[in-house]
């Protein structure tokens, strides 16, 4: 009987785990198409990503219920409870994520026809596949509960923040050479901006997971090279 | 022996509340002293925000703690179980909060010296203000258990919409007049910015402080004003 109950939890979970990996799939596939979508004016596909998080939003109510109906059903102790208030924490970030991805893909009408010089374009679309990469490697890690990789993957964040700050940069000067930039610029900074953010809701999720694998706290805190910038007069 | 029981579990929602409401009033705080520490490039105020937010985090552990030791001892079924994981995410908002503050109060260094137009000031101050009473009454209304209330509130965030749409007009034409305002009217930009996501983090503690207590999603979904007026240009 024993031996029975921790099946079905186990059982359970991986429900919930299903659903944890489907929403990491969608959060991977809308930061990419966020970011084309606004570099090359695509209506449509900005369109596409609304819908998208719509679909994220009913994943995450459903994993909600389940874990709540999880709980209730099979009251687990310890451990086992982690994992699965972990999972919403994760999915919460998930989320996030998605709604990041979203506010991208609203700012392509915005930013019209305004044409976003090569160099600043492949910057921002680099950082994009870092975020995309970073994001699903740690749901992958998570979902193959692989507690030592996730630890390596958290220095991904450090390289986002390295990018994130030097398109900063490069926006700024964009804006200072012709005040016409600025508008345009602007949703730019705030589509970086979102990308830094998403790397940080990634990390959060990577720390999750982790706690949840293994009781403890990931060793060494993320390095905050964003917070380091400011006082060096960047964001 | 089921009202004992029952009453225990309520003494320990009742703790678990008391940190939410310690939690809402340092929010509150690092709001209003965080804005007026970037406004009068105020270092030492902008560093007890940073200490602030490392308490503010403490607590949000400790609510975490409790509410998980709360499920595993007391097991509530259905809406009890609600309200603690209401409670967590609750909590989970207003760790934000508390580092969006910590954001805003980090840019003092970066800002330095450059003086700020006044009435850009006034409208960031009255912006920082809305956003704190809109902060604090949604926490009162949950600890007081009253949903009425909380619909009524929710007209507030649109009207917080509003006023960041203002600002960011009010900035965009600041850094088309002089190329020097730039870099401090782009860290005022992100101040703002994180004051219109902190009103975001508030509706969602009324949403689940309102499905807390009555089981029902609040009635009539938040107007995303920011959202429209992304299509018109602004962010």
């Amino acid at each position: 009987m024993g031996e029975h109950t921790v099946t079905s939890f186990d059982d359970d979970l991986e429900e919930v785990d299903k659903l944890i990996r489907e929403m990491g799939d969608l959060a991977g596939s809308m930061i990419g198409d966020a970011t084309r979508s606004l570099l090359s004016s695509d209506n449509p596909l900005a369109q596409r990503i609304i819908s998208d998080d719509a679909i994220m939003d009913a994943k995450q109510r459903e994993l909600d219920e389940r874990a709540i109906t999880l709980i209730a059903r099979r009251q687990p102790m310890a451990q086992d409870l982690r994992a699965v208030i972990g999972a919403i924490r994760m999915a919460g970030d998930l989320e996030r994520i998605g709604d990041l991805a979203k506010n991208i893909a609203k700012r392509v009408g915005a930013i019209g026809q305004s044409t976003t010089p090569k160099s600043l374009s492949h910057s921002i679309e680099s950082m994009a596949e870092m975020v995309h990469a970073q994001t699903s490697g740690i749901v992958d890690r998570y979902v193959g509960r692989d507690a030592e990789a996730l630890k390596a993957l958290r220095a991904g964040d450090e390289k986002i923040d390295i990018k994130y700050t030097a398109i900063f940069r490069e926006l700024l000067t964009y804006m200072m050479e012709d005040p016409r930039n600025i508008t345009a610029c602007t949703h730019l900074l705030f589509c970086a901006k979102n990308l830094e953010r998403i790397g940080d809701h990634a990390t959060n999720i990577a720390e999750n997971a982790y706690y949840v694998m293994t009781g403890n706290q990931l060793p060494i805190s993320r390095p905050k090279l964003d917070e380091t910038a400011v006082s060096d007069a960047t964001a």
